[in-house]
Parts: structure tokens; sequence; C-alpha cells
């Protein structure tokens, strides 16, 4: 069972082992807000997931030890047991789908976890975890729905109350629910009035929808780019402690995702995850009811791959903006490009690339099609120069 | 004249506005020596320059003070300046060049600074910063060549010996040299066994070849992107500060600054802008000898626009033989895409795009040109990939 003690004894084993990682400020996410940054994504292996992994490994039996963990993770959780075990001197083995990211699949076998890669997705890779716990007697660390890896999440409550006395509330990111229920349980054990909010992805929304409907619930398919998150049922531990301890759990969409993603990185220099910009994505827009209070974005993790880095970056761009990309329609005479560049120019438009091509399939033989990115200010901006395009007589193909 | 009382002045001044930011161990980035990070990245206004600025600033007359300040940056100062003055009270004028990314300007403003953007490059903004300065009795800000700003910049040097009391060596980045001569003199004259080495872009090696040549030299031009260190010429102060107290001063090309920015990333979720990566680019690349030392490598600031960050990615994902690209001629006809495919899939390559044209202007009539951009492990697996299509008789047209 879930105790503060037990919470309190997480803490001290991982006092030699983990980062306690700081609060910044961040006045800018919501100016309406006294806004702090939990950075979960600067602890070690770039995640939360090492506090709970490590506490529960640590909690082992000798004989347990002796024979080694096995999970089923292509993120966090991955690297989490993988520290965990090699730190405390034991076997990891990860079965992972042979489709994982080569730079999780590196960064697992760096924390020193055999990999075991199976064809497949998540559910073939989860199997085989079983069938070899089940022939090799290794024992199975599970992501979240296990009170020792709860109570070692839950060590994060507890440094937020010494970190920032005057808290108001928590917004914290929930995937299977492991991270909220240690949190809030440690949160409102010690101190009831903070508030504690859940955010999920929307087109992941299983906490949600259970919660609503009262019973656990198994959506049957999830997609989002916080694939941290990205979780089909939650557990039946955390299904409870949500209801008991969650004050509401909200969603945000993968645009508002990029946009708290770039907001982090422009505005503190800090790379989180999909899954760990969600709580910030909650508060920049308005998602909980913090207007003049001390709440705390826990930001859960860092571990975003960098190609899907470049893409979030371009999304969160033109989602604030602060980018647009334009399709004009030329006739193919001398002197069109100069007249668009022009009106770019006056208007303050900082050109990116031009693509500029004639007889292409989807346009008249004598026309040319002029592809433009733009580097703008705001929507206000993008408006001015696309009237200022059209009053000139270019006809933009794209809305 | 600098002094170590005056550092310790302007770190007491400094206490309420900055953030003594914290030292955050790396492990990876050189597997031999003990290295350790300065996150100045984490820095309000998102680098080290708003010490020097503040310390500055409030040390003004009150006449001073009443007739505001002015600068020219289009960088991390113009956002320093702005900042200290704003908090300290007055009136500041940042004169940059018109071309200056809309972020940067924005940011400017947004600490409540009113910018003056002027048609031109660099010199011609420096130009209207003095005619204003003279016409309106403004008092210059200087970036680097300036003892009050100088000690400003050494409150890091006081930091570090707090924090790291077993520091053997600290890696600064070096633009003007106002930064390394403040860290430096502070070091040097609490514990002069530690050493400095300072880091400059192979682009812009003013003081590199200032101190080679044992007078201050301007270049004719300087190209890097780290451009918060492109400068043509040290200052007059700073040069004889590194002459005095820096042990040495290495360079780092570009290549090797997008490796570092990729691995803060991929390693600590830090966002450093190049001027701020060069100290890590040393340590990474053995530019200087801390093997078996306790190193730290100042990372500077954070601020990289992030247009550029994405290219600086996929630089950092090539040099580091994360990513390849393959142009690879086929004959016209079907089942091509698919011997390609399956050679791809049998190695491991995970395909990030595909660009397949036929009849292209330089192929012959009847070929088609596969364009496959690739995510790989490191250059054996490149080498292996590109051999295994060679060997299948597929014909890479690209080296």
């Amino acid at each position: 069972m879930l105790t503060l003690d037990k919470i309190y004894h997480a803490r001290h084993v991982l006092k030699q082992v983990i980062r306690e990682t700081e609060v910044i400020k961040a006045p800018k996410i919501n100016p309406e807000a006294n806004v702090f940054l939990k950075t979960e994504n600067l602890q070690i292996t770039g995640s939360f997931k090492v506090r709970g992994a490590y506490y529960k490994i640590s909690q082992l039996s000798d004989e347990e030890k002796a024979h080694g963990v096995i999970a089923c993770s292509a993120g966090n959780h991955a690297q989490g047991v993988a520290l965990a075990a090699t730190k405390n001197g034991i076997k990891s083995i990860i079965c992972l789908p042979d489709g994982a990211p080569i730079s999780k699949v590196e960064a697992t076998k760096g924390y020193g976890a055999e990999v075991c890669l199976v064809e497949g997705v998540y559910d073939d890779a989860y199997n085989k975890a079983i069938q070899l716990r089940d022939e090799k007697g290794y024992t199975f660390i599970h992501p979240f729905d296990d009170e020792n890896v709860i109570a070692g999440q839950g060590t994060i409550g507890l440094e937020l109350i010494d970190q920032l006395p005057e808290l108001d509330a928590v917004v914290v990111p929930v995937g299977g629910g492991g991270l909220i229920s240690g949190v809030a349980f440690a949160l409102k054990s010690l101190k009831p009035d903070v508030k504690v909010y859940g955010v999920q992805a929307s087109g992941a929304p299983s906490m949600v929808e259970s919660l609503a409907e009262n019973h656990i619930k198994c959506l049957d398919s999830v997609s989002t780019i916080a694939d941290g998150i990205k979780v089909k049922e939650p557990g039946e531990h955390t299904f409870e402690y949500c209801k008991k301890y969650v004050d509401d759990i909200v969603t945000v969409t993968d645009d508002e995702v990029s946009s708290a993603i770039l907001a982090l990185i422009e505005q503190h220099k800090l790379i989180a995850e999909g899954a760990g910009a969600v709580s910030v994505a909650a508060v920049m827009f308005d998602k909980v009811p913090v207007k003049g209070k001390n709440v705390v974005c826990l930001v859960s993790g860092g571990n975003i791959d960098v190609t899907i880095l470049s893409r979030v970056i371009k999304r969160g761009l033109l989602k604030s903006g602060r980018s647009d990309t334009l399709t004009i329609q030329l006739e193919d005479k001398p002197g069109q490009l100069k007249g668009v560049s022009e009106i770019l120019a006056n208007l303050g438009g900082n050109v990116v690339s031009i693509h500029h091509e004639r007889a292409s399939e989807d346009s008249d033989i004598t026309d040319c099609l002029l592809r433009i990115v733009l580097e703008t200010r705001n929507f206000e901006h993008i408006a001015a120069i696309r009237q200022a395009l059209t009053a000139a007589g270019f006809n933009i193909v794209n809305k």
C-alpha cells in the first residue's frame, strides 16, 4: 500500500542517485499566473522515470535481484530501468519493438541494458517480455501500475513542497498515471489545499474517459506527438489514486504541445519532449484555472527525437504566426519576382526560402509557382502581407 | 581598475537580480575528463551578458541614469542592457542593423528597450549609436571593453569556486574577451593554479591572432554560426587581461560547434547558442589538455534563432554519422525501389524521407533519381549501407 512513509523512504534511497531538479520561474508562459517549471527534463536519463524505476529495483529481494529485471518500453521507462539496474549492480533486459528510433535503442544500451528487439509493435514487445519473465524468472518492472514505482515518482511532490512552500497548484502530465498518482498522494497528504491537475494529449485521453465513465477504459487507438503519454489504458492502482486525489484532468492538442515546446526553447533554453510539455501547454492555453496562483508545471522529460524536434519547431512557428508559406501563381514574365520581393521587404517579412518552378504539373504551362517560406512576427503580420500581395494583383494559391 | 573587491561588489549588487546558475555534470562530453557545465544559458535573458550590463548600469551617476543608456547589438548584449536598464528604472535605446532577426528585435523590445533599426550592417548601427550618444547625452554601454562590465562577468568566477571547490580548469567562449577577462581575473586571484582556457570560432580568431602577434589586430572579415562571438577586434582592456591571465586560447570549427549543440540537446536537454557551445566543442574534440581534470565548460548563452537551430540540428546529425543522404540513379523500371528498400531495411537504416523523380535535368531521360534521407547509427553504419547498395548494383551518385 502507498503511504507517505514509503515516499519519504524512497526520497532517502534516491538521495545519492538522482538530482533534486530545479524549479525555475517562467513569467511569460501565462502572464496571469505565477508560473514555475519543475525541470525533470534535466533529471538524469532525461526524465522522472528513473525515480520510480530505481526505488522499485532497490526494494527487490536478493533473490529477485540475482535473476535480473525485464521491462518493455521504447522510451523513458527503458532508460530509467536500465540505469537503475546498472546502479544496483543487476542485469536488465529491455524489450523494444524493432521500429523504435535508433537513438532510443542506443541510449538504452548506453545505460547498460541488454536490448531485445521484437518484430512488431509495442504489444508484441510486451508479450515477449512477459514470456521471457516466465521462462527465465526475471522480475517485470511495470512502467506505472506499481506502488513502489508510484512512491518513487511521489518524491517530486516532497521536493516541490520544500522548494516552493507557497505552492497553490501543480499541473502534471498523465499517461498511465504513475507520476500524478505519486505526486497527488504526497501533496494532498501534506498540504490538502494544493490543487493537482492532470493533462493528457487529446489523441490519447484514456484517464479522462475512464474517470468520466467511472471505470477503466481501454482506447482502441491513440495518436499524439507526446509519445511518452500515448497510453491506451490506465492502471488499476493509478485509476483509483486519480479518482481520489486529482482535482481535474484536461487535454491539449498536438499543436498546443508544439507551441509549448517552442516556448520552452525560446524562453527557457530547455528541451522538453511532447509528454513533458503538455503541462506547460495546459497553462499557456488556459486549460486549468490558475489565474493569480503559484502554479508549477511539471516538465516531466526531455527525451525528444531530434528529427521530431525539427518538425515540432516548424509546426510551433507556424501555429504561433511566426512563419508562413505562400504559394503564389505568377505569370511567366520578367519582373514578377521583383514585385513580390518589394512588398515583402516593405512589410518586413523575412524570407527563409524561395522555390520557383515553371510548368509544374498543377499549373498552366505558361505559369510559374512561387513558394516562399517567410519568418513573420505574428498572425496580424501575416494577414497584412497577404493582403498587400493580393491588392497588388498577385494570386495566392494557398490559404 | 579591475579588482577582486569590485567583482565581489558586483556579486552583491547582482544578488537580487540574476540567477546563480547551476553546475551540471556532463560525463559523456568527454569520458576522459570530469566535465561540468556552468549553465549561463539558463540565466535570465538567456545569457551571462546581463551580469556585466546590470552592474555597469547600477554604477552610473544619477545624472547619467537620468539621461538613459544606449547600446549597439543584435544579440545578448542588447537584451542584457534592456533588462538591466528597465530594472534600474532608466531608459534604454538599442541600435540594431535592420536585417536583425525578428525574434531578437521582439525580445529586446520585450525587455523594455526602445529599438532603433538602422539601415545597413553592424558598423552602421554602431555609428548611429555613437551619433545619438553625442547628440542626446546617453551613456554608451560597451559590450565588453569596460571594467565594470568585466567585473560583472567575473562574478561567474566567484560562483564557480563556491560551486566546485575542486575545480582544475575552466573553458570559456571568447568574442571581444569581456567574459574570459572577468572570469580569469577572479579565478587567478583566488586560486592561481586553476587553468583558464579560451575558445574562439575558427572563422573569427581575433583574440588568438592578436595574442600571437602581441598587438591588437582587427580582422578583415569574420564568419561563424557562433554569432555571439563573431567579433573582429578585441578590446584594449580585454587584450591585456587575456595576455596576463589566460593560459591558452584555441579555436573550433562550425561543424564542431554544431555537434556540441546537438550533444547538449540530446544528453542534457539544454539549448545553447553557437557562442555558448564553443566551450563544449573544445572539450569534446580534445582542443584543451583536460584529461583527468575537473573541468567546467562555460555555456555562456542559449539565444539561438530557432530557424538556425533546425539547420544546426541537421548539420550536427550529418557530422556525427547519424544521418545520411543517398542520391541513387535508378533504371526506370518496376521493382527498383523495392530492391533499395530491402537493403535499407535489412541493415536497419531508418528512412526519414524519399524523393523519387523521373527525367530530371541532370539524368538520362529514361532514368530516375532517388534521393533518400536516412537516420543512421554512426559512420560505420553509413559505410555498410553504401557498400551493400553498391554491391547490389545500385549507382550512388553522391559520395
